[in-house]
């Protein structure tokens, strides 16, 4: 931007999975690297993040010096403005300075946002849902999370905390919740849960097993769906945004996950006129996770990076709406 | 404003009264009235409004014609541009060109509002939670629904329809609503809902009932706490506001209708430290119906009306967030 035509990195740090895209800034991918995410210890999560940013690079022509800035999208709660991850409960991350951290290690700029956050940022961007200025991401994931854009710019929340819908209790005496609280839509729905509950290994395995017809695992999956349908419509009436994008880790397992959403919608959307004019139809996609939407995300963060270490995010990142 | 001294008219049309406020240039008020509201017929329902509005200005010295403007808070979906009411299911009205309507009758400008936002844009406007820039307010009278402030600004939506959780599914399987759903928070929780689950002729009954000790009403009652305690965590989760204010008719019941709510309130904070970030103590107040925040939201809406009839209100009330 402004002429400045270094290229950024975007490093989306999942739960389980970490990915960086570095992208020119025309916004073509110059190279691409995953790897397994690091949990626990700050400073070897750290080295693990630059070690999958130098993968990226590789081939490249560009060095870590090269960069104009690094974004960071990092499932859990972050202070914008120091860059600090207060809170990722699945990485076991407590007050983590990670923007202190990675520029240390790398000598550029970093942003690190809220990874829903990022996701919703970089749909705006690039304008993936045509020009709608006011949209939801519901990442669903190692955790479940909502990122909002409104009237084009991100909705963070007084204290940083906006679309956190993955504590809001959908089943009360449900299953228990990473938080504490029972039947929390994430103890519901999100990945590590899906498994949990149909007592498999992985939320794969289950969509594997509906696929083939297991009745206890179709019917766990129409559930799941249900209650995702339900934050969708959770979303539109809350924020009313243009759109709901529903995407994250689970999406991947593709038909199996978005069938049972869209079966769902549709029978709330077929009760009543009134019904069906607060929930329009086609405003909720779905967007398998390969549309990358985390990594994009983390790019877009990178692209308003302050142009010197140690600063804090330009104006329209810092900016409540 | 701008050195307007003349008095404007907040009116509050609610699902069963109608509340009008006369009040100075200085904030305070030169005249009051209330008549229960008149559902159905367009024509009746406007001249019943301007009935209201002569007698609260009985007295005060003041006609129709010296008002600088009036402000209307409506129970339902409202355009704001051309002040007519699309849909106020329990008042019967659809596409009711409401501003003009009154304008014709008032000679006056005229502006509209749905009654939640109105409320939530005159507690920020007086400051009474202090300097909260982020701020939902929860009706709970005939229907239920959240007006919401983001940083000092009115929340409305792409639609108009930002803060419609009445609808959201709270029950599944549970009592049906207005909208053709069953178990939406206004089905469980709204006014005549919690008569028609008690089969008691009106909501103040049922609180009456459960304050004299009887088991049944007592039981329906904290359900009701329940619910609406589960409302006021979701707005925190979804739009991490400063604070969250519950108020409408049904909170005239006042202690049997708070302590319920409160109860559950420390429930959920006591499960966990995590649960008790998330929903801080005192971010949620009940504001009894008594201290008019219906009333006084039309007062802020009356402030930004336009100076002249036939006019789309200001910018500051059209600008979405």
């Amino acid at each position: 931007m402004n002429g400045d035509t270094r290229p950024v990195a975007g490093i989306d740090v999942g739960g389980t999975k970490t990915a960086v895209f570095v992208v020119d800034s025309a916004g073509a991918i110059l190279g691409r690297a995953t790897r397994p995410s690091t949990a626990g210890d700050q400073a070897r999560a750290a080295d693990a993040i630059v070690a999958c940013l130098d993968e990226a690079l590789e081939g490249t022509g560009f060095a870590r010096a090269d960069l104009r800035a690094a974004g960071v999208g990092v499932p859990g709660r972050v202070d914008p403005h120091t860059g600090s991850v207060t809170l990722a409960v699945n990485l076991g991350w407590h007050d983590f300075r990670l923007r202190d951290a990675l520029e240390r290690r790398i000598g550029r700029p970093v942003a690190v946002e809220n990874d829903a956050r990022a996701a919703a940022l970089g749909l705006h961007e690039r304008g993936v849902l045509g020009d709608a200025d006011d949209l939801a991401y519901l990442a669903v994931g190692t955790g479940i999370a909502a990122g909002v854009v409104l009237d084009g710019a991100l909705h963070r929340g007084a204290r940083g905390l906006a679309g956190e819908i993955g504590h809001v209790i959908v089943q009360r005496g449900g299953p228990s919740c990473t938080c504490g609280q029972r039947g929390c839509l994430e103890a519901v729905a999100a990945g590590p849960s899906i498994a949990r509950r149909a007592g498999a290994a992985s939320a794969v395995e289950v969509f594997e097993a509906a696929r083939s017809g297991d009745k206890v695992s179709r019917d766990l999956v129409e559930d799941v769906g249900r209650h995702l349908a339900w934050a969708a419509h959770l979303l539109v009436l809350t924020y009313d945004v243009q759109r709901v994008v529903i995407g994250g880790g689970v999406s991947h397992a593709g038909a199996a996950f978005a069938e049972p959403i869209h079966r769902e919608l549709a029978r709330m959307r077929a009760v009543s006129r009134e019904a069906a004019a607060l929930l329009p139809a086609d405003i909720v996609q779905i967007l398998p996770a390969a549309a990358e939407a985390g990594a994009w995300g983390a790019v877009a963060i990178a692209r308003r990076a302050p142009v010197t270490i140690g600063q804090n995010p330009a104006e329209e990142v810092v900016q409540e709406v």
